[in-house]
This record gives C-alpha cells, sequence and structure tokens, in this order.
C-alpha cells in the first residue's frame, strides 16, 4: 500500500499540534516511498529557508530508510564516507526527518520537519512520527 | 497581509472537493507571494508528473501575476516573446494556475493544479479560486 | 510488489533480442514506479545521445502512466499545453518508453528504448514490453 | 579497445555475486573512459541513496583514474585541495570505486559499488573488480 494522503495529512496535523504547543512556526513535508511530495505545510511565520531543510531532511530519511540524523555517523570528520552528504542533491544530515514504514515494515515515505532548533525539529517531527503510528495500531 | 495558511488550506480543500466531484485526482500547489511553497497536496491516484506541473502553473501564475493560461498569449508561435516559456526555470503557460489577490488589489500567491485534461485542471482551479474568493467576502 | 531485479532484467533481454534482430544498438533503461533507475544497458556501439534519451522516455511513461508517444497529444502544436514538454526536467514525447504494470493494473515503472530510428526505438520497445508481459501470464 | 557490455555485465555479476554471499543488496554502476552509463543495477532491496552514490564512485574514480577512496588524500582537512570534492559534479572520495584498465593499462571505465558500509562496498567492488581482471587473462 503507498502512503496515503490520509495518512500524509495526520503526520501533518501532529506536527502542527506540537509546533503550536511549544510556539514554533515549522514546514513539514510529506515524502513518498519514491521520494516524490506528498504534502506540505508551512505554517504563518516560518522561515522561508525552512522549506528546503524540511524537504532534504525528508529526503534523506526516505532515501536511508533511517533517521535523517543518523546519516551523519557515516560522513561526520573521520568517519569513512566523506562528503556522502553531498550525494543525491544534497542531504540534510541532522535531525528532523524520520521515515515512515507501513505494517510489513517496508518504508512507505518519509517526514521531514525544519523551523527551530534541531532539537525542536526533532521534537515536533518525533510527535508528528507518533500521530502516523497511531492511525496504523 | 501575506498568505495565510488558513487561506492556503481553504484553497485546497475548494480544489479537492471539486476534484472528488469530477473523480479526478489531481495535484495541488499554493505559493506565496515570492513564489515560495505554502502548501501542498497530492490525490491519492494522481500520476506523479502532476507535482512538478502543478508546481510550473502556480510559480506562471504568480510571477506573471495572471493566469498561467494569459502567458502563451506573450510567446505562442507569432507572439512578440518567443521562447519566453523557458524563462524562470520553464513555465506552464496552460490553464490551471491562478493568482490569489488580497483586499486591496496585490498579488499574495498563487495556485495550481494538474491531474486530468488542461480544460478539467481549470475547472478543479476555478473551484478553488472561488473557495478562496468566498473566504475574503 | 515493486518491479524486480528479475523483471528488469527480463526487459533488457527481450531489447537486446529484438535489436539483436534488427542489427541496431540501443541504449535500454528501466526505471521504478518512483521513476528511479533499477537496470540499464548501453549495447556496444550505440550513440552516447541515447543514454539521455532511453532514460527520458522512461520518465516520461512513468510520470504520466502512458506510452511516451500519448504525452505529445497534449503538446504538440495545437494541443493545450503547450511547454508540457519542458516540465519534469524536460521529456521526451516520442515513442520507445511503455509503462510497465503489476498484476492489479498498477504502474510498476517503465522501460525506455533508444537508439535508432523513432519507429525502430518503438518496435524496440514493444519487443521488451512483450518480454515483460510473458513473465506475469 | 572500449569496454564492451560483455565486460560492464561481467563486473555487474561479480559484484552481485559478492553481494549475495555477505546478504548485502547494493547498486552497482559502469562507466565507460568518457564517464558515461554502460551498465547498472540495482539489486531488489537496496536503499534509493544508493544509486547516486554508486554512480558518483565510479564516476569519481574514472575522472580521477584511481580508486574512489584515494581522492580523499586530496581534499581531507589539510591537504593541498580542500573542496575538491565539490568539483565535477560532485565527487564521492571514500571506498567503492575502482578504474578499469585495458591490457595497455588504459583506463577504459569504471565501477561503483554502493549499499552498505564504507567496508562492505570496498568488498563487493574488490569482487567485482577480481571478475573483470579474471575475463582478459
Amino acid at each position: 500500500m503507498p502512503l496515503s494522503s490520509h495518512q500524509a495529512h495526520t503526520v501533518i496535523d501532529g506536527a502542527e499540534r506540537k509546533a503550536r504547543e511549544i510556539g514554533l512556526p515549522v514546514v513539514i513535508a510529506v515524502l513518498d516511498a519514491g521520494a516524490h511530495l506528498k504534502a506540505f505545510r508551512r505554517m504563518d511565520g516560518a522561515v522561508l529557508a525552512s522549506i528546503d531543510i524540511a524537504l532534504r531532511k525528508a529526503t534523506t530519511a526516505v532515501l536511508f530508510q533511517a533517521n535523517s540524523e543518523d546519516v551523519w555517523e557515516y560522513c561526520k570528520p573521520g568517519a569513512p564516507a566523506p562528503g556522502l552528504e553531498l550525494s543525491n542533491g544534497g542531504l540534510a544530515p541532522f535531525g528532523g526527518g524520520i521515515p515512515l514504514k507501513g505494517p510489513d515494515g517496508q518504508v512507505i515515505g518519509a517526514l521531514g520537519v525544519s523551523g527551530g532548533s534541531v532539537a525542536q525539529d526533532t521534537d515536533v517531527a518525533k510527535a508528528a512520527f507518533a500521530a502516523f503510528q497511531a492511525l496504523t495500531r
């Protein structure tokens, strides 16, 4: 089953709820398994830079089937894959991107959040992911 | 006043309502006055090609402050601006993109719809625009 | 079920068999449902230009869920979508690209062939498609 | 003699054999002396990120006529060519790319492997290279 519009909007609403709670306007992007845009929301007041960053975080998560920050372990100074962050059009290997999996464990998409500090973006992303998980439980 | 998230989602919901009515899955993109993405929805079943086309129609509409199809009058064979469609990263000078204006007549963004024939996309775009207009009345 | 490596290579072998029969070296590209490269072969003697063209034909077919030449009906002179061929990074709206469908009718990828005349490429593409169909029968 | 389709597929089959042995789905790309794609295979289950990375590793190897990881010696912190990795559209200066040479020692192409850790990719690349060498012995 491909990622549905209903699932994508549950992710976005989950992110916005958390973002409002902490008073932070964010951008939320949801991609499908092929890294194509499925849904997107830029909350009023979010900085323009976050459009590209949210998209890259989600892209990083879906292409590597991993949280965006985990990709940094491979390309940080001293790690074995210097320049990995330059692949795939430029990655965002820091917190805020999380892959979305179907009931069979297959990656069906990813979400990316940007707008505040990495810690804040990660919190909002986790809340969005929790909303997605609640759907399939 | 910049285009609000509330306005953007009214546009998208208006488009989806019409699209469902005619049984056509579409992509709807909403940009702000600076041609930056504000909101986006890809209905289940819409072809992937429509992501790029909806974005380009909205871009065409906001950059020229005109319906996307009106730009064709300037670049069609015999018209004075051949190749205009190659500017700005590639335009989509056919129906489905409509600028959005604030109460003072200033362009505050644009919508773009893609998914079916040009006539269908134009109908869906008009319904989305009507939903936007109803908000400000 | 996503397009398998086995299916992709059946497509490529089917194309090469036909291409050898007519004495034409071609490039064959196979993409998955998200337009990502799955398998590729450039026969000895094929012109370098065909790499990009085969990829674009397959991209056109998978993004529009249609044979590549059918997209031309929408953007040819006088048709309602002038400039459509500029979307999605540049289309190849002429024969040689065919979508591949799973048993449930869903598009799971596409093939693109380039190397000779459009008629020759279309023949090779059809032979490749027939080899794919024979697999699932 | 340019790299033949037969040689390219020997490389790919050699890589896949090793990859199966270690239970790792990988992407294998083979380029010719001009850095143009000759053959490509994405094994079932390989992450999408590896398409671009395998292509970049092979590109790095053929453009510099060196193993991809050797290029890092020129651009690592303190080395004399900072930013070298940004040249040529973005290099992948880490293990998995190996140049292919003809009997006269001329570089006729390169292979690139991506899918697992750098150490795993390097092992698979070496096995693919060994299969290529066995052909010409």
